[in-house]
């Protein structure tokens, strides 16, 4: 049972390290003005708001794994395999958002940036299925401790985003992104104060 | 009360983490001279003294951190959502830092680079408060344990800075952030002094 | 005793915190389309098999090392000198992978790549020799807990492919990383199927 | 007592990440070959020296101080700053690397290298005395474990290193820096098999 713990510690840490070096990272490719000024700086408010965009749906998803993983106290070989599968989509997001900086009105760049988001939040139900496995946990959620409606209603927003984003207009799918954001922040904050 | 322990753990090991791997990251932005000689150097000696600047100011904002943290038991959601807020504009700092590097008597530069290390202060007394609101502190200081005055006294030299900076002399910013990190020290260096 | 349990927790924390940091910045060279379109995507089809093929490398080598360290209870000198030179050969990873993303066809580019590849597991190799030198463990394998045969076949493969790769097509090494890996996937998927 | 403990695992730990992080960034200015053939990588040979000169000595460090730390209990505000030093001189690591690599014969490229290895030096003097003064260490070294000669002998063929670098021969400096690390490394391999 110990070795389950041991398991369970070094694991969030490696994830923690590779969410911590992802989010650093995405400042690297943060396009500098040309004139620096403040039209020079007006001028990159979509890489501005990308940027943002990023840091926190990974702070976010940092914060759900944090508190899920708190909750529980063994994880399965699954487990490792799924989170590293999680790792390997999220290690895109530096370079799916660096495109879609330079590039938020063109398709491709914001439906490769929805793909990622949504390999990664598939990536997390396995996760959590994993986790259920593992803990005998008998009232199961798709994903942590959100409610399924809350994982369907944030799954629906991603595609209705990505449906937008390739038939009118596309930076709809980096707009799902932050209604989902702006949702998911929410449900916490009515969850804690409901538990209050 | 156990698993407030962890989180307090966890939360200080990413908060860590991310604050390293800025500092570390600012030196990929330090620019090479031009030629590699004493003259060449020299000429660099804006860009040395705003990467020392910064991770000096990253340093000691690890280090309060740490002396504060130690002495607190719990932490609550606020304070991951404030550390996550604070993260967030810290992640900044190599991008404001290398733009002020070679700007460094461009207003725009400047101002930028203080708003960044305004914005990260004021996260830090949000965090200092949620520390205290979750340990039923009584005795509540604004940011940590510094005495009230060191934090008004902080605030008002970067202001002091800012203002300067817009109206007579660009680079004051970066001089009061440095006339700042050397007030604290000096308080700390104090600090210890008396209570030994 | 307690000194070498501590000893293991460092060393393991150095070394995750080198491979994670490792595996994310193999995304910073990851070439970016020309043309933000799916033709342009597809063009880079071999930088994102490349890609995938480094971090799944290194995801699963990480993977080897938590279940074997898991099951040891101290680590000596030796594991540590072994431990460094692992990880700097597997620093050369960022290097020879963005290599060989931009160089698919290239014997050289694809013979430096085997050449990390083959060095970091020979160190794997030493490193398991050390932990059953310090743990006094009498069943000894090559490499971890995997029976030895699936350790020569696994060097047999890179050698195949290295040889295939000077002699007649010079992508073969990295596709006997690619059958290497789904190899040691699936003895571990039997592995825990056969115990459980 | 207990809160001075986790003062010194919160310290090795940001200390193991920054230079974690320093030693792997290395790579990301190691320069691409100009063709991708024998030829090409051979012309890179005072860059692959150059990098595997500074992996090797920052893993040396990271290897003395892992040793040191694990056998005092205790570390005070000094050995905080005294860290956070080093730490700002070994960030300048792959700064002096890079400019060295691509200039191995330019007198202020090496001179420069070696006075970022000297101060790391000094300053790890400086923590491994306010280790002693922590924790009432009755016999004292100058670094570390390290009998006093040693260090003495490492201070000197690198203040050579330097005088011969300016005199003679540029890159002298730099082999400098590789006797010692050698004979480091043999000190440490007779201190092993002698205690043995």
């Amino acid at each position: 049972m110990r070795s389950d713990f041991m398991n369970k510690e070094r694991t969030a840490a490696f994830t923690d390290a590779v969410l911590a070096i992802i989010m650093t990272i995405l400042v690297l490719d943060l396009k500098k003005p040309a004139t620096v000024s403040w039209a020079g700086l007006y001028a990159l408010h979509n890489n501005f708001f990308a940027y943002a965009l990023s840091f926190a749906w990974l702070g976010l998803m940092w914060y759900s794994q944090h508190n899920a993983w708190q909750q529980i106290h063994k994880i399965n070989n699954e487990t490792i395999v799924a989170s590293l599968v999680m790792l390997f989509f999220a290690s895109f997001s530096p370079y799916t958002t660096s495109i879609m900086e330079d590039h938020f009105f063109n398709v491709t760049a914001q439906v490769l940036y929805g793909v990622v988001v949504l390999l990664v939040s598939l990536s997390n139900i396995w996760i959590s299925h994993s986790l259920d496995v593992a803990n005998h946990v008998s009232k199961r959620h798709l994903m942590y401790q959100a409610p399924d409606w809350v994982t369907y209603l944030d799954l629906v927003i991603k595609l209705v985003g990505m449906f937008l984003t390739v038939t009118v207009y596309p930076p709809a799918m980096s707009y799902a992104v932050l209604i989902d954001i702006l949702l998911l922040c929410s449900m916490d904050y009515i969850g804690h104060h409901v538990k209050a």
